[in-house]
């Protein structure tokens, strides 16, 4: 159990795997117990496991960073609703990550690939060749960026959202990693005015300063709607919506007719395990026609080729700040995703498991 | 004001519009107060006025039939949120009618024409020619089909719920004007099994028995989302919604995976006012990546061009049933409407004005 920033030295068990040659012993970290509400560092589980050479046609990859993201909370709790599984209590959790193949049992990939995968939380993954997507590593400068929310803000944008040039685009949690994307990604597409919300004066000031939003304001300063409609004298076309709750039902109120709502996350969900936090108004949705669509990822995956390049462009011609925090050490990871939640950073966190 | 069924004699009043020779007069219809809550009959006022002649430009039409319509309630009440504006007091109301041409002042239209428009409530419109539009007079066997609300729930299954073959449909309210439209198009239109709700036994056994729908049940009769899973045990992927609340915090709760919402009404808001009707579950429209979608008519009038043949098609063939309570007299029109409200009809209502 990790009780110190450090955590405690993880005992070595032998991995659930048919027991084959191990030359390697590599950390996991597991769900120890469900949390009630927010987790504590005591939900998680340090542990020290052998890990076995491949079986024909198994992968192994040496994770180098792994991915930590809110969602992961409600993966915790098990509170149903996400189209994925929730982590089970003594198993090893899992999440995006990328990594470097050390040795591989088949012809698909080759020692020294780079890949991205799901198995996160863990130093080593050892997989069936298909459950890894091979990456160019030669794509950005560090391969953490493989990690980013890029696409998805993209697909929100263009699949769900059905973003218009000209388009005023209200982002909440904008200092995020999904939401500094989608703010930037909608100017880039034609946005005419991008409006984002923060959890503190300095993420405020940041979205301004630095990422380029045409106003920003705190959500704990007041109703929401009234923020909005000053931000936003002519209305709200575009909702890129992380939250629901008070901020998805101001920006109804403050919507434009055949105004579109992209629905990426449930934060305000996730953090307080509201049973109602979806728009109230139905008369708004009729007499607005409006548009309330929920997507993930997954259902989009076409839009990565197009999308890989512009996003290139756009770091090339420092068009859009992709911003990263990197922690040390899997045996951070719990304390940083506890931090994430609470509100601690900007752009994309992530654990540097080697390097 | 009227105070029985029969009505009291109206006053005979000036009509507000520049005197012109008066050669007849006319019943109509007013708001004299606005309810809080439901209305009751004293909040009507039957006038009779004078009806000018048309001057050059207008057109003067003599009534056959008006439309009721529970939308009516949030137009008297005032409530916010629709794209129309509400009754005034002491004003005229309105709504959908069709009439016949008496005198015309324009040239595009002439004594003897069938024309549709939004002057209901009244014996005589009196309007400009653009405020008209001309129907086929051999189109159906009674004028009062053009009244019918099945291009309303066509526009709703196909731009707002994109209906596809194999769908399971659910329509709440279905066994009302647009409800039954909308179950019975769906079927015609490939869904695999369509399911309704309605509020009294009655309803239901008409549901099931006339209209051809596979399930139905009362609404009062327990949980909604007991009802939807018993009567779609393989989920719902199309919810063409007529009343919001619990019936469509059910319906996401029974909703497949990539399901579609037509948000059409919120009669539940009509009747009971509540501040909160709208979907509930924020992570189910996400986790299942839903679409709710609110449509009005005037958005898809292009589509009326592809309806019209098909309706009448399924009408000669009795592939489709249309069901119309003809109620006698503008008198009774607000009697009829408080009914409607009530629940007293199946199909369309309609007030039959002149004949």
């Amino acid at each position: 159990m990790i009780t110190t920033s450090k955590g405690i030295a993880p005992s070595v068990e032998s991995a659930s795997a048919p027991s084959r040659r191990a030359t390697r012993t590599g950390l996991e970290v597991r769900l120890a117990a469900r949390p009630d509400g927010l987790p504590a560092l005591g939900d998680f589980d340090l542990a020290e496991v052998a890990v076995p050479d491949p079986a024909p046609g198994q992968v192994l990859v040496r994770n180098l960073f792994m991915s930590l993201d809110p969602g992961m909370l409600m993966l915790m709790t098990g509170e149903s609703g996400l189209p994925m599984p929730r982590y089970e209590i003594g198993e090893v959790m899992y999440g995006d990550a990328v990594g470097e193949v050390v040795a591989s049992g088949d012809p698909s990939l080759s020692e020294g690939d780079l890949v991205v995968h799901r198995m996160g939380w863990r130093e080593y993954a050892l997989a069936p060749a298909g459950a890894y997507r091979r990456v160019d590593k030669g794509a950005y400068p560090t391969p953490s960026t493989h990690l980013g929310f890029g696409l998805v803000a993209y697909v929100g944008l263009m699949d769900a959202a059905r973003l218009r040039p000209g388009d005023t685009v209200f982002v909440s949690s904008a200092a995020g990693a999904t939401g500094s994307m989608a703010g930037q990604i909608a100017r880039l597409k034609g946005a005419a005015r991008v409006i984002g919300s923060a959890g503190s004066p300095a993420k405020v000031a940041h979205l301004t300063g630095k990422l380029g939003f045409d106003a920003a304001f705190d959500y704990h300063d007041g109703p929401v709607a009234d923020w909005l409609r000053e931000a936003a004298p002519d209305g709200i076309d575009v909702y890129f919506d992380n939250v629901g709750g008070e901020q998805l039902r101001a920006a109804i109120e403050v919507m434009n007719v055949h105004g579109r709502i992209a629905v990426c996350g449930a934060l305000n969900r996730q953090r307080t395990a509201r049973p109602d936090d979806g728009p109230g108004d139905l008369l708004a949705v009729l007499g607005k026609r409006l548009t309330i669509r929920g997507f993930t990822l997954g259902d989009h995956l076409e839009r990565a080729a197009e999308f890989g390049p512009q996003f290139r462009a756009w770091l090339r011609d420092g068009a859009i700040v992709y911003e990263e925090t990197v922690i040390d050490g899997l045996a951070e990871a719990p304390r940083t995703l506890l931090d994430l939640v609470g509100g601690a950073y900007t752009g994309k966190t992530v654990v540097r498991i080697a390097s």
